[in-house]
Formats: C-alpha cells, structure tokens, sequence
C-alpha cells in the first residue's frame, strides 16, 4: 500500500542538485557568515580611500557605507529577529530595518575602525547563534516581516548569508566603477560595469 | 594674455570627484591587486563545496573555475600583455586570451591548491611589475589587443583591477545564486540575484 510522501522524501527523489538548491543547511550558513569579515579586512584594509570613499553618484553608498551598514545590521537586524522569532513566533512583527542607520553610527570612524567592530559583531553574533542550539524543527518556525508578512527562521538565516553576498556585490562593483573610465575600451568587456543588480532601498 | 590650457591642467579645474575618476593610479592599483588574493583565500578556504563548485547553470562557471581563470589569466594574459607593450609597442598584436583555457590546468586540483596557486602567481607578477620601474610616460605607450585595437598600458593596467572586481562580482552572484531559493521572500530584496552584469564570454 503506498503511503503518502513526505516532503523531504520527495525532495530526496529529485536530483541532487534540485534538492540542495531549496536546501538550506545551516552550517553552511555559518561557514560563510564567520569568514565575511576577514574577507572584507584582506579586501579593504589600508586601501587608497579612490576606492573606498567614493561612491557611484547621489543618494548611493561607498565601500565605508557599506561596511557601516553590515555593522547596522549586526547590532539591530540578524540577531534581534532570530531571537524574536525564537521567543514569539509570528505573533508579533520585526522592527523594520533603517537602511540609513548606519550613517550616524559611522561618522568621524575610520574604515579601519568599522572594519574591527564588524568583525567584533559578527564573531559575537555567531557565538549567540550556536548557544543557541537550533534543532532542524526550530529552522521552520514563523516570524512575521512587516513587509513579506510570514517567514521562517530558515529563510532569515539563509538571507543573513545571502546579504552579505549582495554587498559583498555592492563592494565590488562601487570599486570598479571608479576605474570606469581608466579602462577604456575594456569597459564593455567588464561584466561589473554592466551590472544593474542594485538591492531595493 | 590667456594661454591654452592643457589637458591635466584642465582636469584639475573639474570637481575632484570627477578628476580621479578618470585618473588611473598606479599606486592604487597595485593595492588592489596585491590584495585580492587574500580576500580570495579569507572568503573560500574551506568552505563547504555547495558554495564554490556549484555553478549558474550549464555553461557557467562556479567558483572554482573563476579562480582557475584568474590563475590563467596571471599566466598568460597581464603580464605577458605588459611586456609586450613596453619591448614592440602597438607592432605586435596581443595573444588572444583563452577564456576557458584554465578548465585543463585546474582538473585534477582542489581549490585550496588553486588559491595557493593564485597567490603565488600573483606576487610574482607584482614584483616583476614593480621591477620594470614604470614612469608615468610609459603608462602612455600603446599595444594593440586583437579585438580593441590600440590601447594604452594604463588602460590594461587598469582593466587588470577592475577585472579581479569583476570576478569578485561574480564570485558573489554564483554563491547567492545558491541560495535564491532557501531566502525565501527575500528574494526580491538582495540584489545579487537580480544581477545581470555578467562578462562577455
């Protein structure tokens, strides 16, 4: 007699490589969330500020911006809503986050100095998350999005990984266009110069 | 008597914001250069192979390749182009660069070796760089690129950073890329993976 699948044997019948795409896996997570930091230090510390002060035109952010909004996002995003979501589910709604709240935070620092209390947040919020003990069960739970209405803590952590990805991005290509006219002929031959995969404000 | 301006002279009466942008440095770039490799190593290293062997689809490069790529491109392309400019000028024309010779040079290896590889490649390219004592009149001499035409050793100088960006642009996309569907809502958010600023092949 057949019985009913579950989702995650339906899942284990699809080829390997549908299934781990909708997969997320936490240590994975992890591993990319505890190396974003050192990456941007390797990338941007004691660079000539040509490349990290400057930005791509009005109402758009530096390198210094960026770095200042990852610190934002450390103190009052990622962590707070795991903890929200973990202590009362979907009945009540994140703060909505202030793309802009980094600016007061970040001015008269350094990059040197916003790049140490990265690191220093990330490395503190990654402690906080493994105490935390999360079973694969605790991963489906519900929060609720002021915007996106009910997520689940997977899709939260999965998007904390992915966020850092989108300005890792951002970094990137802010960079490449001061040399947007350096480059000459080159420039139609630079995927980053074409990019027009700006995250929402 | 008002004499003529001459170029540089001009530039400087732009807003500095606009003077640099269309200045290439190449002190600044061989910041840049001389950094990627350890951005590179601090993000990858050991990180779990969902993030740097999958690739964009068929036809697409993962991680992996990209850091082939870069290798290849130490070998054959920067340096070799450099070289080539300052000994025969626009007289002889580039080797076409082979985007997709580095898929035989990488089979075989794991991306710990090719980091290492790239590294290594790469400081010994900066050092010969720095050794050919570059004045800033050289940096006017011209090549001639197979498909552009005449170039300027700073234009080439120059597309080498922006190059490394751009591959670091994409390194971020192909890794978000796995997460489009574990982000859930928030797909529409992270920019990443609206992303269509991908290279020529």
């Amino acid at each position: 007699m057949e019985r009913k699948r579950t989702k995650s044997e339906s899942l284990r019948n699809l080829p390997s490589s549908n299934w781990s795409m909708m997969e997320h896996q936490l240590p994975h997570t992890v591993a990319l969330l505890s190396r974003t930091p050192a990456a941007l230090d390797a990338l941007l510390r004691d660079l000539p500020e040509t490349w990290t002060f400057r930005n791509e035109g009005e109402n758009t952010w530096s390198v210094f911006d960026v770095v200042g909004h990852l610190i934002h996002g450390e103190r009052t995003d990622w962590m707070p809503r795991v903890k929200m979501v973990l202590e009362f589910g979907e009945t009540r709604t994140f703060v909505p986050f202030d793309r802009w709240g980094h600016v007061e935070e970040s001015r008269g620092k350094s990059l040197t100095q916003l790049l140490d209390e990265f690191a220093r947040l990330r490395s503190q919020n990654l402690a906080e998350l493994r105490a935390s003990n999360l079973r694969p069960e605790d991963l489906e739970r519900h929060g609720r999005h002021p915007a996106l209405g009910v997520v689940t803590l997977s899709e939260l952590l999965a998007t904390w990984a992915a966020h850092d990805l989108t300005h890792l991005h951002q970094i990137s290509r802010v960079m490449a266009y001061q040399y947007r006219e350096a480059v000459g002929p080159w420039k139609n031959y630079l995927g980053v110069l074409q990019c027009t995969g700006h995250s929402s404000p």
